[in-house]
């Protein structure tokens, strides 16, 4: 292939057919093309994006650059969670045991947090002794025994995809629809899960900010997925206000282990409902009600509690946390927030300053490099749609120093907005596809 | 500068300020902004071009980034002639001698020829011991002495626009006007010239193959040089049949050299209307027609010819290729063309079909490594609008074995198109902005 022909049918909106897709997706990955010819063909991606068609070989092309992973043979049908990322984003640690607590196995390779959004990894780190660097081998292992596995030691997935993942970075080309398209789908497909559940979130604690955006997008995953073969389920779900009362790795453990065991709260009856979807997805359930009432016997019932603590256990953790809550890293400063003189309802909790307020208490990271501190973060004690009266306790800050929580809670004074007509609770689902 | 900031502004169409451009073009230079960044951004300008301010400001940044040639000093009025190249055109070879016999000064640096259009540099080394490898300092003081200096050693002059263009070439991106404007002129404006007279070459062996293209590429230039406060005239000139009656490194010298004794054709009246422009523009004659008159004066004088051989003999000529211009190299097999059974008027000479032969001859370059035979090319007998008959010669294929030759023939069997009725001679000038 001529790669600069290849760049200039890009450049001019023609079409790459499926083989000169393959051979792009090859020389990234091998270093073949260099950066610069890489680049250049992403800004033309960029302002002349990729047809479905394109998207789906890209994807694939991308997928069949390293290793496919060789996960067959498990015993249970084999499903894979995936978020675009958001603020208190913990959905994995209800979900993950959640669904194999209903007859599902569940491998996920998880990412650490950068920026705003915090990582799984991250999170379940906070954990005593929790193992975050399973091999394929202990991976599968697991799954086949238990059903559920998770590790940070992504292998390597479409090396292609990291190449120009890192490229389009430094390279103002992140945000095309085909490019997250094909970068998100093609390790899934190079994992091999069967069954696929995307989360994509959509606010300002989200990488798609408004709901055209986010539709766009889920659209397109959707149509890309089925063109390459993959059974797949998209939820469009709410990152306006941060996603549940607590955002910092150890308050969002805490939280999770609380959903697990019973405690009702909109982020649980989106779990129960991202279960259900997936179940039924799966075809263990005929349709999503019939899904949802599945998973949250499994919680009534505790089985999805079990299941997590023989999780937790199998990854190496120490400590028994359902039983010993406090074993979980514990802030030594703790400031509460009360509502100003204002009565009536929380009209809006912007959940881009709650995540970085939290990133600044030492939750987050803002390079790759940077250390995170387990046990700070925000409690919220309301939602959008929770009445309040002047001196109600809004939020606490959990912080390694007074000074951070301070400064924290300065960055923090205009993120809550308040109405004095009565403002409805939101559904944290917005869209099924 | 926020390089990622910049690269997304120039993605989303908006506009540079002059400081960034500045910012962008030293960083380009000293290799402080990696290829990929730079590409990314070249790729950007192609899909969504600068505007003519932006273009100046790039120009004048490209031109800043190194250093800028002091010429001052020199006694009578600076000119610099710049073509963007053709198949035949030895302009330069005229044009030079011919304008310095009429009292300005002209200081050209010049590039060697690749792929179809020759460059001045080959076709000045086929006469024995000219130098092409004048210092800044030898250029200026030969300047100064008699009028004329021209040199192959091209100092580093704009920096920034030698790693663009090498990574332009590279990824697609060669084609546009802004940064095609900006190269060409910010050359010319760190060399620090005066009054710059462009040479827009239009057709099938040429840069610009059709009329809208090269007015539309002439239009930018004058346009972005006047903003960048340059005085400069640009003819759009015919490039679709090959320029004269040579092609090809000596022969088109000696062409070169039967023009300044006076000999008329359509590329001898081309020279003296663009030594009228030039004239004209640098204020040594009234208006074209004026500087016309002067010029063939020149010619008809033997001035234009006694400064060509005192310009030979300053830059190391061992022979007067005047008095023998058997001195210049032959080629040893001579081949001619006759015209097939046809009787009417040559409408066409492919010049692209003629400017590969030659380079397939010997006589350029296919690779920048290549080296390139003086001796051979095309004698071409007839021109558009010439009458034939049966028979009549059409060229004489000069080669160095009797195989190229054929092969040569045999390439360039359909370049010629004739009509059974009358076809026009073709005026050398299309346009003069």
């Amino acid at each position: 292939m001529d790669i600069q022909a290849f760049i200039a049918t890009r450049r001019d909106g023609g079409r790459h057919p499926s083989a000169d897709l393959n051979t792009f997706a090859k020389g990234a990955a091998d270093g073949s093309i260099p950066d610069y010819q890489l680049a250049a063909w992403l800004m033309a991606a960029y302002l002349k994006p990729l047809n479905e068609q394109e998207t789906a070989w890209l994807t694939e092309a991308m997928a069949d650059s390293g290793e496919r992973l060789d996960l067959s043979g498990l015993p249970k049908p084999w499903v894979d969670k995936h978020s675009t990322g958001g603020v208190g984003d913990k959905t994995s640690i209800v979900l993950l045991p959640l669904l194999a607590s209903c007859g599902l196995t569940v491998v996920k390779m998880s990412g650490r947090g950068l920026g705003i959004t915090g990582g799984t990894v991250d999170k379940l780190g906070s954990i005593p002794g929790f193992r975050l660097d399973l091999s394929p081998e202990e991976m599968k292992a697991q799954a086949k025994r238990i059903g559920i596995a998770l590790t940070g030691q992504t292998p390597d997935l479409a090396p292609a995809d990291k190449v120009l993942y890192a490229l389009r970075d430094v390279t103002s080309t992140v945000s095309s629809v085909p490019l997250i398209v094909s970068s998100i789908l093609s390790k899934k497909l190079a994992g091999g899960a069967e069954t696929i559940v995307l989360d994509v979130k959509c606010g300002a604690g989200a990488f798609m900010r408004d709901l055209e955006a986010a539709q766009t997008l889920a659209a397109a995953l959707k149509r890309t997925a089925e063109l390459c073969g993959l059974n797949i389920r998209i939820a469009i779900t709410d990152m306006d206000q941060p996603l549940g009362s607590a955002v910092g790795n150890a308050l969002e453990v805490r939280e999770a282990l609380e959903v697990l065991q019973g405690k009702p709260s909109r982020f649980a009856s989106l779990c129960i409902r991202l279960a259900g979807l997936t179940l039924a997805a799966a075809g263990l359930a005929p349709d999503r009600d019939a899904g949802e009432r599945v998973a949250a016997e499994a919680i009534a019932s505790g089985k999805a509690k079990a299941k997590a603590a023989e999780w937790f256990a199998a990854q190496g953790a120490t400590v028994d946390v359902f039983a010993h809550p406090t074993a979980l890293p514990s802030a030594k400063i703790k400031v509460d927030v009360l509502a100003p003189s204002v009565s009536g309802w929380v009209s809006g909790i912007n959940a881009e300053a709650v995540g970085h307020a939290v990133v600044h208490l030492g939750g987050g990271r803002l390079k790759k490099s940077d250390d995170v501190e387990p046990s700070v973060g925000l409690e919220l004690h309301v939602e959008v749609g929770s009445p309040v009266q002047p001196g109600d306790l809004l939020m606490t800050i959990h912080a390694r120093s007074l000074d951070e929580a301070k400064s924290a809670e300065l960055s923090l004074k205009d993120a809550f907005t308040f109405s004095s007509s009565k403002v409805d609770y939101r559904d944290p689902i917005i869209a099924v596809l």
